[in-house]
């Protein structure tokens, strides 16, 4: 029996991560903790024994908490104000929302000497602007954040650094890069791409489609191949060391949204909306995950056509 | 009349800064914050007209308050919880009280569309271990924090840069190394060496000294000559820019512990504390200063045993 804490629990990368250890029948126990109810369905499991607790990992006695009646091998750290457009807003409320929330729980773990591996989720948007010969990006690339959102980013990592350096605790980092899939909330472009074109094919909306900049390129990767690198790098990843989680390819948001359109077999007319373009966004973010795939043996399984289908097809469940 | 918001006024570099206005013949306005009653005499200045507040910049209505009734030209960011050895016991309360304070000061400056120049004081220790060849050491070296503080302070740097490139606040910022002189409080090396050395001067210890590893080279530089650096910074700084304040020298902790003796014509016996030797430590960290000696056109005027000679006559009088 594998024993689970995620943070963040109630968010679609969670779920997903759920829907992992279920398929691969890993007989688990999970809790799951966020400052919001989850809005699936974690009795459904076969695998995976799952409770939840609404916690906020901003106050402490609520972290004391946690750990009272459950001693976690691994710890999935996914909580996260994820949003940069969010970040630019409110800089403070990101800033807590990653780095202050992600100390609080790793000085609790540190205090109370837990023996159990942690996975601190990272962002590729901690690369900021690189030259096109360091594309594909790797992880030996300097860290250069140019929003709120990326340079808490880039200090929860470097505070996981110091904890498995400084303390020894057994902390491994990623730089996860766009997600892509089912469940995803539309405050991202994919899912409000998906979401909109939905309404436009069932005769709801205009075929008016508002965008932000459709020309910068990311690296967008199946949640599902997110998750299952979650799970290995429990199992194989190297203490105190950082890997990309990424496809190695670019795409361009227009392309993302024209191949949706054409799945569809739709016509429409993208609106930029200035608001929806970032203040000193990155033009191209395409990375390496040359790392994962050599030590950890994991590869991408989902083609981004397979994740646009899907995609398109929970938000015309939903 | 120039006038200056200085946070972290409590300080000994905040008081050898209004020493310099005063010595400069500056008229100068000061509104002071801390969180501490400042122990020195601010009413006994000609040129500078100085008010103290205890505020706290972790909470918000109070920084408000600041700028209800004061409107500074320059915001001398000195307010930090800067002792390493404090971060690795403390380490929530020591990134607190560096990067969340600075955010939330910031943040202020931006809702409020306050125009004027901010001096952010960084410290050397976010260069971490570097190689030999890296040294002296310059602002384009990577960053390595190795310690919560240089976590703390490397965050607040990619903030300055973040809100100066972001959302255009006029902010520079400093790596400042390690500062000597009369005032510093004895939790750091060099006053605790002085004054355990004024004490067995004057027969009131026997000859043993307390010390950490005093193998480690640092580059110490006259408080004097910092708070000078900050002053022409503010005149002649470029925004969005890093500055190293540094004397491009490197001296082990034994070296000044001998001069000092040395200066009083005692043999001492140093005896090491474990408990005084940090986890994870640099070995050698010693700066180039050229970039402001070139751009500002700063020097360094005190000689190191000039320093150590004003160093031990504070302790000396105190």
């Amino acid at each position: 029996m594998e024993k689970f804490l995620i943070t963040g629990f109630s968010g679609f990368v969670s779920l997903n991560f759920l829907n992992f250890l279920e398929c691969s029948q890993i007989k688990s126990r999970v809790l799951g903790i966020d400052v919001y109810e989850p809005e699936f369905d974690f009795s459904k499991y076969n695998f995976v024994e799952c409770s939840f607790q609404k916690k906020d990992l901003l106050l402490k006695d609520q972290i004391e908490d946690i750990f009272n009646s459950f001693h976690p091998d691994y710890i999935l750290h996914l909580a996260s104000y994820s949003s940069v457009a969010f970040s630019w807003k409110n800089p403070i409320d990101s800033f807590a929302n990653n780095t202050n929330i992600f100390l609080n729980l790793l000085e609790k773990i540190r205090s109370l000497n837990l023996q159990c591996r942690i996975l601190s989720i990272g962002s590729s948007e901690e690369y900021g602007n690189v030259k096109e010969n360091d594309i594909p990006i790797k992880e030996s690339q300097p860290l250069n954040p140019l929003s709120p959102y990326a340079v808490a980013r880039v200090a929860q990592e470097m505070i996981s650094k110091v904890y498995a350096e400084g303390y020894g605790l057994d902390i491994i980092m990623t730089r996860s890069f766009n997600h892509i899939g089912a469940g995803q909330k539309d405050i991202f472009a994919i899912p409000s791409f998906a979401k909109q074109l939905i309404e436009i094919k069932n005769g709801l909306k205009p075929k008016e489609i508002t965008t932000g900049d459709l020309t910068i390129i990311r690296d967008f990767v199946d949640v599902r191949d997110v998750v299952t690198a979650y799970y290995y790098l429990f199992k194989k990843g190297n203490k105190g060391d950082v890997y990309n989680v990424c496809s190695n390819k670019g795409t361009s948001l227009g392309e993302i949204l024209f191949s949706m359109a054409e799945i569809l077999e739709l016509k429409v007319v993208p609106v930029i909306d200035k608001n929806l373009v970032r203040l000193n966004d990155n033009r191209i973010i395409i990375g390496s995950n040359e790392k994962l795939r050599k030590e950890i043996g994991w590869n991408c399984k989902y083609s981004l056509e397979e994740s646009l289908r899907d995609t398109l097809a929970y938000w015309q469940s939903k």
